[in-house]
């Protein structure tokens, strides 16, 4: 006995992930919510049988006993869906930005839209399992981490809680990410020609994930120094972060804070000294891996943090997150 | 008439751009010296005309008249060439990291061996035009720049030398290269399938074209965090760099310093406020490209930085190099 | 309760693909056979656990119960093992060239080294399971077949036995494969800088593979026309077959072909007039896709056949031979 | 003392390559035609010197002073364009297919769309130098191929000429080509995610450069069997042209052909037996490179034929064409 589940934006590459992944998940059913149809679909061999589609309307989510709903949509469409979609009685994890800054004042700096929904911005968790375990299992509305934050938080957090970071220096976080992280509509800057044989700065620390890494680590905005780059793949995020210790005596150290920090973690890995990962240790996995590189004489660290930004840092953890709502095993379809 | 010049390691990604960069340039005619030939090249239609091969010789190179011979060789084939090289009465451009750092120790330390030629080492310039352009022009021996070093130094010196950098916080440099970076003999770490849809942190502050870019910018070890990371693009180098700045009121400020320490350069493009340069921008040309970022609330700059790590970071340098010792115009082949 | 069974190889690609698969597989357990050493592994995270390690000999296999061995060496590794762990108790899989060509003078002929086992090349049963489904399951010693000859007999057996093709006008077979193809060894052909932004026709009729498709799909070799050409990608393979048709209608009549032939089968799957398969339809998957084009007025067809050549080309299809010989359901670990 | 000429559609990647071509050649001054402004360029750094920019104007044309235009553009546009700019007594070259087949019919057929320049169709000459040389030195309007004709032409001519190919038998030409061939307008087909790490058939005999094939190769349509395959790579062309020989005694005799017809024709290169040219011989140069495999026992012929298609396919094949139009040294800027 499953239960159902839905998704609208199976066409862009988060909707096509969840698909993917909830296909092979043990406890649910996924259904297509047609929303828009703008982008097209492969070719499928005969007989292939997809899941099922049907309208995104609050009726046909009911008629559908759907559980819960995913959105992977843009922000503005998310705001405009989750309130019809939660009257019927679904429970919602949307992996917009839209339910993520807090207060609506932040999203519209950031975001640079109005926010429609305010009490349902009140009211979403912010669902990144390994700090949120608990609240993330009652939520009704939840609120899937972005990319970059998920990475840079799950490197980052444990080292401002334990004091390891002299925040007077400040922490660099260059990030980079694969092409996927910008969907699949088709833009300039996208495209095959633009992007391969290529590698770009494209947002400094304007970018709309700034806030979310402050917010989740506990590092002010002065102090974090960030610039997202495009990479030539289609997956990954890999960041390497700077900063200057606090309290080190040499990289075991700080391992052992990663270690203590994340013991039990079931998609949360640490690298041994002298090793760190790369992204074909994540992608198409779960997991958060993490390397350190410390000198001691000049207590520079660095840290190498890597996901797949469309699993740990979207559909994946999106799953993660509807695992502790509907009360499955956390792990079910990610291993 | 043109000058004849020699290339040792034609057969490796340097040597093969230099033979493609001097082959169109209209002042000198290239010889290819055969020392190892354990790579093989492509396979040339009926018909082709390739540059002469000779031995690696001193009588060879004496008796085909070459002026000047480019080392396109590991640094131990470098010091054992040069000596006899020199002696033959040929002026050498060598684009290993045999004659870049001083004293001896220094090599000794950074590159894991001994340095057979102290002697030498003591005689080489250090070829960087933009910075030290009177004596490259007087060199007997001249040792070309390593990549990272070329970008970094570039886009450090200047902010340096201007005391635009709060040393106590630090530079942290976050290096991205092509493949080509790492030559053409076959290895695991540059083969397609490891590098493919892939992104690596490689090396850290012990790369050992770290004290090249202290000793010519004018930082000290304790204020450079370095990594090294390679991109699945087979040339460019992206250089990210953050710092705390002093002085500054806008990024204009940022830019205006560029500009007048560049001012007449032919190779070294500053970018408008908004716009930074991506491999695109620099790939099969010498430029080194520069553009910034600036957040005067927090003092945090970010200076991007491109060069082609084959042009400017090796073969195109080495012939700006090659046009002042043999007094020829600085830009001649390379525009 | 699951069976052992055992990996020797598990450093080249197709091995790692093998123990990724079965590492996933319900009802086997993998473990590692240690024969040669010359390629490393990625770096592992803190706690990973990976499959166990044993050397790779006649006790180590028996002390360990292994029912069944894969071989992913190359052909003279196979023949040189093959004998002792078969002496052991344990089946064996060979992935590699060793067993696919009879009698030993053909092997001799393509392979061009002499053929050290003949009475197992004898005893060899040839793995395709949609052709040789009910020897494979009694097979002792199975030969995996190669990655080209998997699909092209595929696509072509099922014409030829309808007498689909005019074999006068011959049959060509253009054919494309990533890089995985050629192992995990380095070499220069396989480099990032050589391959990426590349492609090449790399082998002509002469290719190793070439008999192995004329002796299962009933073509002669003066009617097959075949080019290897190496694609800018890791994995997957598409061939494109030309022909031209007797006895046709139209592409309907072409499909329906396909369709009766592979009725029930569940790793080929065809598409519908007017739609092909590309590399992302089967990449990470064990399915071999088909779709056709077909011009009436001049009897032109073409066959277009994709599958990941890691996967139905080499290690899912050893795991389907392997759940032929165990007993196990067909599909079991590859859906 | 240059001559002024003019590139519509400079936003494109054929025009762009026009821009770069044509700044880097001697004896012309290229100027940037305004049409349409709806793909942007990179940014550029300061005091970066592009070429004049003018609207697309017969006014402006003659006021600059232009003596030929490149039309760069979709057949739509060009036939819109040229009669107001023949007008005004520039020459133009169009890189478009608008004036590539006769009668109008034809275009009609393949295009799917009405041809309104059913007088100046007439009139153009196709411009493919090796062919037509005479005619295109004297032409008002030139109609440049289309990048598949070249490379298949190039190859087939010679041979169809001599009598060497079993026209029964038939002519497979599998051809692949860069994604740049598809236009730098975004698409959902040339997006970086679609591509990357694919390959697919995209197009077979019903593709509008197969008429241009047949029309100057010789060949006629039911002995034509043409496939178009999208690789994930930049720029370039490949071709793999199967064929049944008539009296060839081996690859020599092939090469002989090839190297009679083209004695003395700078862009065009025959390799020697048991070598043909990959992609990387080509990109970037207006070469077309060929190469053949022969197997005398079965008469089964393969030639690889390789182009840049955005240079001896597009752009570098329109300059030798206007070198040729406006009496300057037809290899002038391509070498």
């Amino acid at each position: 006995m499953t239960t159902n589940v839905g998704i609208v934006g199976f066409r862009g590459y988060s909707g096509m992930e969840l698909e993917r992944l909830l296909t092979a998940h043990a406890g649910v059913t996924p259904w297509l919510l047609e929303h828009r149809t703008d982008i097209s679909h492969a070719p499928q061999p005969i007989g292939h049988r997809a899941a099922e589609r049907i309208p995104c309307t609050p009726e046909a989510v009911a008629g559908a006993g759907l559980s819960l709903v995913f959105l992977a949509t843009p922000p503005e469409v998310s705001m405009e869906l989750a309130p019809a979609l939660l009257a019927s009685g679904a429970k919602v994890v949307d992996l917009s930005g839209a339910f993520r800054l807090h207060p609506a004042a932040a999203y519209e700096r950031w975001y640079k839209q109005a926010h429609t929904q305010p009490a349902l911005l009140e009211e979403a968790v912010y669902g990144l399992p390994e700090f949120y375990r608990a609240s993330a299992a009652k939520a009704r509305l939840l609120s899937n981490p972005g990319c970059y934050p998920t990475a840079a938080n799950l490197a980052l957090r444990p080292l401002v809680r334990a004091g390891l970071i002299d925040r007077d220096a400040g922490v660099v976080c260059d990030a980079k990410s694969g092409v996927s992280g910008a969907g699949r509509k088709p833009s300039l800057k996208t495209a095959f020609g633009e992007v391969a044989e290529n590698f770009s700065a494209y947002s400094f620390s304007e970018h709309r994930h700034v806030p979310e890494v402050l917010e989740h680590s506990g590092l002010d905005e002065h102090a974090f120094n960030f610039t997202a780059h495009l990479l030539p793949v289609h997956r990954g995020i890999l960041e390497t972060l700077y900063f200057r210790a606090l309290g080190l005596r040499d990289a075991g150290d700080l391992l052992e804070n990663y270690l203590d920090a994340y013991r039990g973690e079931p998609f949360v890995r640490i690298y041994p000294a002298g090793a760190v990962p790369d992204l074909h240790s994540v992608v198409r996995t779960n997991f958060c891996d993490i390397g350190v590189h410390y000198q001691a004489a000049s207590r520079r660290a660095t840290v190498v943090v890597a996901i797949d930004n469309l699993v740990k840092g979207a559909a994946g953890q999106a799953i993660q997150n509807m695992n502790l709502m509907l009360g499955l095993p956390e792990t079910e379809g990610l291993l």
